[in-house]
């Protein structure tokens, strides 16, 4: 099996295996009790801060192990917005967050606080420009933002540093999501806020990490306990936090180097997929990326059916598909940047890729989509089609209505053969999916789109 | 070294280290990922989940795994808190509740709500006649119960089966905290949500559990994600899960026999330690107890130095005196048991303890506690008194303003032979221990407390 998913999860590291296992030993106890066992724990927990805060930048009393990557959103997101209650309430966030932030920003919301998304280039990338201009637009009152360092679905690495500028200048905190950066680079300066989760450096799950620079206003959450500093309660878990230390450091050692080398492996795949695969998009930022992520989608396409020939081909990659069983609504990344969302597959490689599997995978794709394609084509013809036909017609209206992504876009691109050039043809289809994937179909096939007039009726000019 | 405070946690269980290791193979994965890797993720995910639910005595889909007890406790508490708001804000916890119960009533109370605590005799027992007349007194208004199923200060067992049948004829759900006691035996029937811990029986830190059964209305509290139902967010730590399910099981198994094993330990620690030590009181319910924890409290002595003293001779305890450093009030169980706090030992023997270990520990506990003793002595004395000296005279007045737990109560021993019969000793402290310890000291003592007048002014008689 070729494992290409590592932006959900890689595997233990070995560093953070060995120490997991010596700091079961040791670090089992309580360490807020007095007796040896505890204060052994208390040694490895504070030796851990110590070598996490090293690798993050920051002092170790501005950092908190908290239980997950999420957590720490959820906590620093709340506790910084609890502490700036007084400035305001209301929360920027960029349109490509990770949900745990989307979630955050949700609650904020129920509690009666006020949030905004920040948009987003067809890359993916939040401009520094258009932070300045959403903290113009609620003068005075914003509280806090929020920016991630790269994104987890599409690898695009944000401009932070000046973000960090902007948000200095308007006296507003920023708070960087630096999961999916972390393991590779200390994040720019300028945070007063940083999240980060173990498990995507090969550390164990579990751990999550919440930075907190000194200054910055932070009221935590209550329930609080006296533990970590009252900004993570419950018992530390100190061999996983110990492990999620070491395998940080570990990791950074070899990060340099493996950059290069997985940074040549995905431009080979961004470079061949779209002359591989006929009717494909690559998505992201070309030039400012994650080494390691590269995400495109395939026209015609159903993500869940290509996910299940790429795992028997031995090929384990994820998917922001609509149509997989595990998202129910595409991506919001990918409609956030306006790109297809149909047949999407990422492909995250992990550290030690080799790039024989990297040829493996390009070299049996094209099969594995036209396995999807030449299933799917029987179906769309059972579609069906409800205006009238024949060519020449210069409006035609295709009824998909109770199918699913991808015959939606399936049943317009064999419509628009049956109109002249300036002709018209009307969708009418009731899946989520095709608000973002017809539009973008149209973007990649040089058609016009005229706009959904009525809910789940999509009109598309011919123009080629 | 003898680690006599399982109650605390415990360290790895040899089965637990086992399954730790298998499913750090196995069960690294997102077991929301439909490939290889995710789906064996899940499938251990689900046997975890299985196995634990097996041994509470509930459904699987019955049971969450959150970060830890603490958020077992706090999610478990606020969900079912909300999922009742419209049958009213009163909350409900008994007194000796451990510390995140009590957190969660304040941050309820913070938020709108109402708690009140349920008092407990002089043994640490909840009597189901006082949650029913706590429930009487804030009628059709209380929305949840909290009662641990056992102490985790002094090993009380709660009648929770009584206290359920109370709150099943109310209408109220019974959320039971089963921390210390799940590891040796299933919870009585009757409770509507139950929490639990896993580092308490061996298994890894970073593993809660939260059962809510079918039918208990439960609004999980924002913000969440589609993780274990929507009532724990953030990435399932899977190999930690599968340790904790692993070892509760393996625990189980020997739970019976060691039970009996360890209960004849601690009642012979029950039984020695105030025939070994002067003015000694042993804490907790004699009959209705854990098998594995004993406490008792040691007069004019300083908590944190007996436990450095026996740390020096080996030996690992707690303390709930508000005289060593990892807490600085007396512990709230002792106070709400009116029993004394200074010089409070916890002893909690881990599964296996040798009997040679406990009779070393009778052995030595006499010279450690006269040390400390001894040490304060000249302390007390440089403490002075300011009212008149003289036997015979009818009142005397002791400042101990500025001195600590145990000093106040020192001071008081010593000028109660200062007066006659009838005479009244006044003590002028300001560390809030004497709030609990000068009335403990007079019911062991048969002199009679006659109250705080003024606030840091205590009054006593002498009866003996």
């Amino acid at each position: 099996m070729s494992y290409f998913d590592a932006a959900s999860s890689l595997p233990l590291h070995p560093v953070a295996r060995q120490a997991l296992l010596a700091a079961f030993e040791d670090g089992w106890a309580d360490p807020a009790r007095l007796h040896r066992e505890g204060r052994r724990a208390r040694m490895l927990l504070d030796a851990a801060r110590e070598t996490a805060a090293e690798a993050i930048g920051c002092r170790p009393d501005e950092l908190t192990f908290t239980s997950s990557g999420t957590r720490a959103l959820h906590s620093g997101i709340a506790g910084a917005l609890a502490g700036r209650a007084r400035a305001g309430r209301h929360l920027l966030v960029s349109a490509v967050e990770h949900s745990a932030v989307l979630h955050a920003a949700e609650a904020h919301r129920d509690a009666g606080g006020t949030s905004a998304e920040i948009g987003v280039d067809r890359g993916g990338r939040v401009s520094a420009d258009a932070v300045g201009e959403a903290l113009r637009a609620a003068p005075g009152r914003t509280a806090l933002v929020c920016v991630q360092s790269a994104n987890h679905e599409v690898g695009t690495v944000q401009p932070v540093a000046e973000i960090a500028g902007v948000c200095r200048s308007a006296g507003v905190p920023l708070l960087v999501d630096a999961a999916q950066s972390l393991g590779w680079e200390a994040p720019p300066e300028g945070w007063s806020l940083l999240a980060a989760s173990a498990h995507k450096w090969g550390g164990p799950g579990g751990v999550g990490l919440l930075a907190v620079r000194k200054g910055v206003r932070f009221a935590p959450r209550p329930p609080v306990d006296e533990r970590e500093s009252g900004r993570a309660a419950g018992f530390e878990n100190i061999p996983a936090v110990v492990a999620a230390a070491a395998s940080l450091r570990a990791f950074r050692q070899d990060a340099a180097r493996e950059a290069v080398r997985l940074r040549a492996l995905v431009e080979r795949i961004r470079d061949r997929v779209p002359r591989l695969v006929r009717d494909v998009e690559v998505a992201g930022d070309p030039v400012h990326r994650l080494p390691h992520i590269v995400t495109f989608s395939c026209l015609y396409v159903d993500g869940e059916a290509l996910l299940q020939g790429l795992d028997e081909a031995g090929f384990s990659v994820s998917s922001g598909s609509s149509c997989t069983s595990s998202t129910l609504t595409p991506s919001h990344v990918l409609r956030a940047m306006g790109v297809l969302s149909e047949g999407n597959v990422r492909v995250s490689l992990p550290p030690g890729t080799p790039g024989e599997e990297v040829e493996r995978f390009l070299g049996l794709l094209p099969g594995a989509v036209n396995a999807v394609r030449g299933r799917l084509a029987p179906r769309a013809g059972a579609a069906g089609s409800a205006g009238g036909a024949g060519s020449g017609e210069e409006e035609v209206t295709v009824d998909a209505l109770g199918t699913l992504c991808p015959l939606p876009v399936i049943e317009l691109a064999k419509a628009i053969g049956r109109v002249p050039v300036g002709g018209v043809v009307t969708v009418l289809a009731d899946d989520g999916a095709a608000r973002l994937d017809i539009p973008a179909w149209c973007a990649m096939r040089g058609q016009e789109y005229l706009g959904e007039p009525e809910r789940n009726t999509y009109r598309v000019r011919r123009l080629a």
